[in-house]
């Protein structure tokens, strides 16, 4: 967790940290800056120092928000050095670090690059900062990074609020159940309360306004039916009607509004009954995610969890990407990831990632899935976990698992 | 325009261009693959050759509404490659670059980098990519890229989505125009139809609300009154009381839902009355609003349109940043920015920026402002501009530019 800063930088021995980008949403630095709202804004943490904020004038009362020292980038000399490297803006940022480094008492050691931008500016500054500021040693972690490592655990500020998110949004998930189960049924199709025929985009229309009402953002649900559920990424077509008996895969993973942490859940629902292969790969899902959570240990690698997974539905006779890399078919994804800031977080829960193990402050996703777009569906159920401190696994998904959204008129001509 | 790539690629000898990154908006992936809604995915052009588009098996049928040409990485090697990289994803994604290459037919030559990624992973993968791939040369370009520069001017399709997120955007801030007028006084307070105590955060809901009906999303706008008006990007705070009499800086630039094209506009308004200070400013910044339209001409260099408004406001005795660079009151930033998938594009209007003109298809905006904290209020105005085909400057933004919102009840005890 972020408390842990100062031992991750100790461990990998760096002096300092730097995250910098631009303007698109930067996950690094909204954790380093405490969720500040800034668009600019670069962070200087010394090993064993409280971090510092250099932004621009502009950003000045949203980065007092971080609780950090901010200083402006006009104060600390920047558009000198923007002078001085003759408008080139990469260049005058590589000599204003140098200002920064020295200001907070730093001349020389390892300084780690973090943070989110774009590809030509990241490397063009790396070149500069290579041949200019020859004291430092700039460190790039291929792998997981120290503030990946420091995400991978949630303090209880942050569990909290994933806690309320989760809330949030499983109060979402039933009203939008409700909503399909209150519609009328017109041949395969359905009728809303203008008879109108229902369609995936009202759903979304619905489900992104109900988020919005308890401080929540959409950030692209899938709400995938038929064919398209059987291709876990595909979103849903927007003017696509709903039908009766067609495997949906709804996949909701919204954050707090203007950009925070987030809940990530996923049910398969049928309107009015369920085809009998879907029933039957339902079932077999749901065994993978009872399977799941039994497999679960502190301390335990995560891909333990994965192949008790993926021996299940092989033994089964299911296509995994395990015994046929390149099916296209059966269960093709890692079983779960870390969620918080970002979406996909770690720790990951794959096969093919032998590193990671399941940790106290964990928050993830346990989410096995089917899929079959030739024969038009898929099947996924995900809920979200924290393993809180006495290492337990806690749901912090607490919506029920039916399959098939029984229609209420339905139930009132059968009375 | 997006249909100049092939001639920026000849200009600057370019054989390929790459765009690449992870999970995080991409504006340059979304650009070349026309908006497609995928989360990994890298695109691969060879000059004078259609794009591809390489993504996982996950993210297929999304990946195939952007028309390019779409393979799976599963069926290109990228597996194989993993497996021979021994699990060190970037070095299998260097191996798997040069394999689409060959694909693609190229052995050698220039490869521009582009797109949005986490700066460690950038450089490791640079670095990977020097060493593995000699027969290659990466470019990587400093200043303005080839994709800046295509998105500098729009074609017609975009012109058309930015023109009609205008007119949504002009309708909202109507309504928030309108709602606002509605509320009673209350002393310096206001009152909504509950009489509960107006408040920013009320406002902000509203215009959320607003624009998700006409299918757009918020990409939190600044509603900032008072001294965070002071502040040019202050978002304002959710729970501070309306109040009479007090300047409000509301910048409101949403985009299309889920990602797409922004619109932007700003104004500034004072609920029942202006204080005459505020009023003043305000008829100095629309004066210069009025001089950067009338220094605006196809194939001028911006930066005379910024001198034009500096001398105007230092004529009058105001504080800029050309006349005191660490001023923090005044003018103090650039007069406007071009618009597009990213709310902050080329061309810059700014006098640090010499090399920019104004051309045929620039979508832009024009927004002079105030700025003062210590007093306690700022004032912005900004509109949206085409510049046309006939090398004219169009408004996008038609929404009524009045200083004073009059509050209705005030005008019916006047009755």
């Amino acid at each position: 967790m972020k408390a842990d800063l100062d031992r991750l930088m100790l461990e990998r021995e760096l002096d300092a940290i730097i995250v910098t980008g631009g303007e698109e949403f930067n996950p690094a630095r909204y954790y380093l800056s405490n969720g500040a709202q800034i668009t600019h804004g670069t962070i200087f943490k010394l090993r064993g120092r409280p971090a510092s904020l250099v932004c621009s004038r502009m950003e000045l009362e949203e980065a007092a928000k971080s609780g950090l020292d901010v200083k402006t980038d006009v104060e600390l000399g920047y558009y000198d050095r923007y002078k001085e490297a003759e408008g080139d803006s990469i260049k005058a940022t590589a000599l204003h670090w140098s200002d920064v480094l020295a200001r907070l008492g730093l001349s020389t050691g390892r300084v780690g690059l973090y943070g989110t931008w774009q590809i030509n500016k990241t490397i063009a500054l790396y070149r500069i900062l290579l041949a200019e500021l020859r004291a430092f040693e700039f460190v790039v972690e291929e792998k997981a990074t120290l503030i990946e490592e420091a995400m991978l655990t949630k303090d209880a500020e942050e569990i909290a609020r994933i806690r309320s998110v989760a809330e949030r949004t499983n109060a979402v998930m039933e009203l939008a159940w409700e909503r399909i189960s209150s519609l009328r049924p017109d041949g395969e199709y359905l009728l809303d309360e203008s008879s109108r025929r229902a369609t995936i985009g009202d759903v979304k229309d619905f489900v992104r306004r109900e988020l919005m009402a308890c401080g929540l953002e959409d950030t692209n649900m899938i709400f995938a039916q038929g064919r398209d559920a059987g291709f876990p990424h595909s979103r849903g077509e927007a003017d696509m009607p709903l039908r009766m008996g067609q495997a949906i895969v709804f996949d909701l993973f919204p954050r707090e509004l203007g950009g925070g942490y987030h809940h990530d859940m996923t049910r398969t629902w049928c309107i009015g009954y369920a085809p009998p292969e879907v029933q039957t790969d339902y079932d077999t899902v749901m065994e993978a995610f009872d399977i799941a959570v039994e497999a679960f240990g502190v301390n335990k690698p995560t891909h333990f969890m994965q192949e008790a997974v993926l021996d299940h539905f092989e033994s089964k006779g299911y296509a995994t990407t395990r015994s046929d890399a390149a099916t296209m078919e059966g269960y093709l994804h890692s079983l779960g990831h870390g969620v918080g800031i970002e979406i996909h977080e770690g720790p990951s829960i794959s096969h093919l990632r032998r590193d990671d193990v399941f940790q106290i402050g964990n928050i993830l996703t346990i989410e096995p899935g089917l899929y079959y777009p030739e024969r038009g569906y898929g099947v996924r159920v995900e809920d979200l976990f924290v393993v809180d401190e006495n290492g337990e696994l806690i749901s912090l998904t607490s919506f029920r698992k039916g399959l098939v959204i029984p229609l209420k008129c339905a139930g009132e001509k059968a009375k």
